[in-house]
């Protein structure tokens, strides 16, 4: 069964979560099981980009890793849209005989038992923001599949109180993992650059609103690709 | 014997190396062994600024911690100023039994039995641009003593092409610990406010240095708070 690639990029640095700054190539997956109203990567969401999503064997798409990385060992990042609507379990073993190692990016509403193989699994539920409700019951069933990935991490973006808010709830659910908070990119579909002082300002909004709730456990992290990139693509 | 302290603030996030985006409260202790030519810090290492410097009880710092803090636990950075010229084993004894935990950060020139205790310790050795030349055997007496902290890491500042070398004759020399590479910061003294763009750009430099040489196992991080408040203190 081939897999359905809307993009693969890199070497860059992961931009946000738990792996800030860590070296990585992308792997992003065309699909996804939700239309949240910000997403910034639409290209890899809207059927109507199908066209441009590539069909690839997992031998495909690990040759373009190798070629991009030189051969060099790294983490491979799997995003999306969703990548758990696909199967990547026999790219994972495909790079893990080779020492590259594999975080994947997932809202959690499709379990999939590859995720055991992962070094990091973040799980980004979706907040009221995006017009979706997370599914619990899917989460957790993530999370068990999930279990034997060498850490487990939850992402929440945050644009609003609502989000916020949620963002609590999420953590009263779940307080053994560990938590980002990341301040939403509400420019995402601008034409002009975002600048990296725009982020800095709404990061600057929800370090004060956390630390003035005396919220100690999350860590609150901006994307760095987009002040370093600003919303371009394939960096 | 009363600890020397610069300033105590917070809750802040962290802002740069390991603990990025953790909320923290930040004890900077007064006086160091290093005089750095880029120091960020010199009103806590200049002896020309002693006077500014409280002297304090473990009792009174640990009570100051508790009031910032909220009385809820959260992690307690000890920076400098070099924090490993002083006795911080009771204060953190203190903190422990309170559900606080510790990190610090150091450059290694000092082995105190205290960083035992410690969450996080960070080691920071110089690179040329400081003017400095680290000393490997203390820096390994501070690897042997340390050895019960939950983790260690190194974090070096890479202002030019010298210090990116020494950063990898570091990471040959500790392979097994994380190295987190972070870019100078070239406006320390200036009185107009660093922008955010200004530290981005920095950073893109290290990032295409770094991947460009295929070295994908340090992260790269800027100074968070420097993009969100410039260098301004207290922050």
């Amino acid at each position: 069964m081939p897999l359905r690639i809307s993009e693969i990029f890199g070497p860059t640095v992961q931009g946000e979560g738990i792996l800030i700054g860590e070296p990585t190539v992308f792997v992003r997956a065309g699909g996804c099981d939700y239309r949240c109203v910000w997403c910034d990567s639409r290209y890899a969401v809207d059927t109507s980009h199908r066209k441009d999503w590539q069909r690839m064997s997992h031998h495909e798409v690990w040759a373009k890793i190798q070629a991009l990385s030189n051969a060099t060992p790294l983490t491979v990042s799997l995003s999306g849209g969703n990548p758990a609507l696909q199967d990547f379990g026999p790219l994972i073993d495909l790079g893990l005989t080779h020492g590259y190692t594999f975080a994947c990016e997932t809202q959690g509403s499709v379990p999939q038992s590859w995720f055991g193989k992962l070094k990091t699994l973040i799980l980004s539920p979706k907040p009221p923001s995006s017009g979706r409700e997370p599914d619990w019951a899917r989460l957790d069933a993530c999370l068990v599949v999930g279990h034997d990935a060498q850490q487990i991490a939850l992402k929440i973006v945050v644009f609003d109180d609502a989000d916020y808010g949620f963002a609590k709830s999420v953590a009263k659910r779940y307080p053994d993992l560990p938590m980002y908070l990341q301040p939403g990119n509400p420019d995402f579909a601008a034409s002009h650059d975002v600048s990296a002082d725009d982020v800095a300002r709404r990061l600057t909004w929800l370090v004060d609103k956390t630390l003035a709730d005396a919220w100690f456990t999350p860590r609150i992290l901006p994307q760095l690709h987009v002040m370093m990139w600003g919303n371009r693509r394939g960096v």
